[in-house]
């Protein structure tokens, strides 16, 4: 790092002990000049908030109009800072804060800047604004890293949208599974994800056709801030969390149950072939499995999202002809999956035989699970403790674009913030105080990953 | 009955052994008559069928354009055959057949003209047809009864509509529920019971504060002709069945389920609310309670319809935060189903607990069993044995419009006609044949009921 001009900036009472490291005091310009653009965090996120509010909650569709705008936004933010804008073929935007070597391997700081449907502000949105507030501070603090950093605000994460996870980052990467951009359609629109990347600008032939934008061994690092979508640290009276490593999961978008529509009292029970009973069945049936894992200490669990008969044909008085249900099961051991996805077999053959049903599961999408780098959790730990800020360390339930970084190679780690009331809703609420912290710790580690 | 001048008339070989009773002549002719009216009941379904076919199948919502044009149908027909014409202020549709004693009680025949969405042509509209025809023949035959026959198109019988069952017989009897006209909400529109009377053209203030149009005992006998709504028939290989009793009923048109929705990786077990969790294990625990009852010999039979997460707020990668569904369910013992409604209340107390999730089961609509008529049923055998048509008895799994007669006194009685692939879909499959069956039988016990 460049030592700058620093000497004449107050460090205050937020590092104690005082360390004697000779970069002291560029660090704590550093960590000043983070405080001090708590404000550009709070503008941008109410500029977010205010634009892609939807009359309940956020939505940022992926390659929608919300999604759209907050990269536009990002774009504006990231150009008010002072750093270079770039897109790929995806339309996921880059600003870069240039290192004194250019052709090093850069780092990249991203999240994702797609919501589900009236869902909240900060999930996504708040890691892009952490890298651009690392980044600015860096600018205001005068030091120049010798790599360039980008701050990557990616597309399309939420497989709400398509049933895909990953589509930007895993664009940038090269990993995008095949056929993904012709068949994925958007669950609102019946558009297919390469249709919608087109209205947005982007250019869905070059991402099958061309060279990754991003080679995974030409990058650095991958490092992701991300609101905690669970209360551990909420319940830990803890601001920041280092991750240990992401859930694999496996997903059924669109699962489907087909019985036989007739009049629910003149069937005779034996005649019967009731879907709503064998989806429950079902569900009731994977609960069991659940409490089984629990029993042998196995990391697991599942939901069922989407659940309902078709409003068109169902009625009080039908037998539910038809049951259409979405499924996602994770866990941080893949093994566990595999044996999850076979049980799951033997039921529906189970319950199709009893209760004259069949089952249509359709496509199941996987993510293996992401493993982070030791190397970089140890440095994020390190920056953490010399600026006193306390973490614990703490997986991740829910599945994050670091799961595709990390399983393409690229040497991956993330933090996350403490957050109220869980995540894909509304009701979301991180304290700035502590996205802060999360953020001191990030640019802190910029300098030291140097 | 005027034994009119038959006596030309061939009898031909649809009744043997023939009987040495003196009205045989008069008997031959009127049966001869119903079934030369064959084409007319073909002509009457293919007129609704085409006129109320919503692409996929039938819809004639309660108080809606399908509903209404049957009841304009059934008065042109009944015009034509030379039936007189009125209707109720709920807008049922009545079609006299004169008696030569107008003073006595007169002898209903009715089912409903309306139908689910997506439903069939003869659910319902059947029981219309087959008093028309019944009518005609006699009129064709030259019988005049003693007492008026009053075929009556009755309004709103599907609970699919309003989540309230026989809305016109009930009206027309005074036993319509409480609060009915103007609480209920028809579940396409959201408009009340009252505002869609108006838009037909009944008069729902009328209903509330008037003597009821049918006084039950000014009713010498109520009986209806419905297809049957499972496959009993299909599978004796027999055309009519003598319904020995109706089912009674509790529903809960509009119950649901309250957890939270958040996000289905982050939050651990112990801290989620899983609505849709929940309602599947509510309804296994039902599915199980039918087996009990199944052990003890109990009829009993239950059936979520309706069931689904929120469209606007679901998706794959959220916990539920609420499953709406309905419930009905039935027994031919009113007992059993206190005891399946306490069982119920305790599975939703457990639950709720267990899973964190509320229940607002909303309004319990019931309807008691329908205890048919003794005499009706033997005299319904006669005509049957006389005209050498087999017929079994069978029990109503399916609500209809006869327990309301049944429930306010009114002696009663059904048939019912074979019919392939249940109800309340688009593939129910009646034989016209079949059909006449059951009104010849409908004929001679309307000649011999007096």
């Amino acid at each position: 790092m460049s030592p700058a001009t620093l000497d004449g900036l107050g460090y205050g009472d937020l590092m104690r002990p005082t360390p004697s490291n000779p970069d002291v005091a560029a660090h704590g310009a550093l960590d000043q000049a983070v405080l001090a653009r708590a404000s550009t965090a709070t503008a941008m996120f109410s500029d977010l908030a205010s634009n892609t509010h939807d009359g309940d909650g956020i939505t940022r569709a992926s390659y929608g109009d919300g999604e759209q705008y907050a990269h536009a936004c990002m774009a504006r933010y990231a150009r008010a800072i002072g750093l270079e804008i770039a897109s790929d073929a995806a339309g996921n935007t880059y600003a870069t804060l240039p290192g004194s070597e250019r052709s090093l391997a850069p780092i990249i700081i991203g999240s994702h800047l797609d919501s589900v449907a009236q869902g909240g502000n900060f999930d996504g949105a708040a890691g892009v604004v952490s890298g651009l507030v690392a980044a600015a501070a860096l600018r205001d603090a005068g030091i120049q890293l010798r790599r360039d950093v980008r701050v990557m605000g990616i597309r399309a994460e939420e497989s709400a949208w398509f049933g895909v996870s990953y589509i930007g980052s895993r664009s940038a990467l090269g990993t995008l599974p095949d056929g993904a951009l012709e068949h994925a359609r958007r669950s609102d629109s019946g558009l297919t994800l390469s249709e919608h990347m087109l209205q947005c600008g982007a250019d869905p032939s070059a991402i099958s056709s061309t060279a990754p934008y991003l080679p995974p061994a030409s990058l650095h690092a991958y490092l992701e801030v991300h609101i905690e979508q669970g209360p551990v640290l909420e319940a830990s009276a803890i601001a920041v969390g280092i991750v240990t490593g992401i859930r694999a999961n496996r997903r059924l978008p669109r699962a489907r149950c087909v019985g036989e529509y007739s009049h629910c009292g003149g069937v005779p029970r034996s005649h019967r072939r009731d879907a709503a009973i064998a989806v429950a069945r079902l569900v009731s049936q994977l609960d069991d499995w659940w409490d089984a894992c629990e029993e042998r200490d196995q990391d697991f669990a599942f939901t069922v999202g989407k659940l309902g008969t078709d409003p068109s044909w169902h009625a009080m008085t039908k037998i539910a002809g038809e049951v259409n249900f979405s499924l996602d099961m994770r866990s941080l051991d893949a093994n566990l999956l595999d044996a999850t996805e076979a049980r799951l077999h033997s039921c529906v053959a189970a319950l199709s035989t009893k209760y004259g049903v069949s089952f249509e599961l359709g496509e199941t999408t996987s993510a293996a699970p992401g493993v982070l780098a030791q190397g970089i959790r140890a440095g994020l730990q390190e920056s953490a403790a010399s600026l006193a800020i306390p973490t614990i360390e703490i997986a991740s339930g829910a599945s994050h674009d670091a799961a595709a970084f990390a399983a393409a190679g690229v040497p991956t780690a993330m933090l996350f913030i403490r957050n109220a009331n869980g995540s894909h809703n509304p009701h979301e609420a991180m304290e700035i105080t502590d996205f802060i912290d999360a953020t001191r710790i990030l640019a802190l580690w910029l300098v030291n990953a140097e």
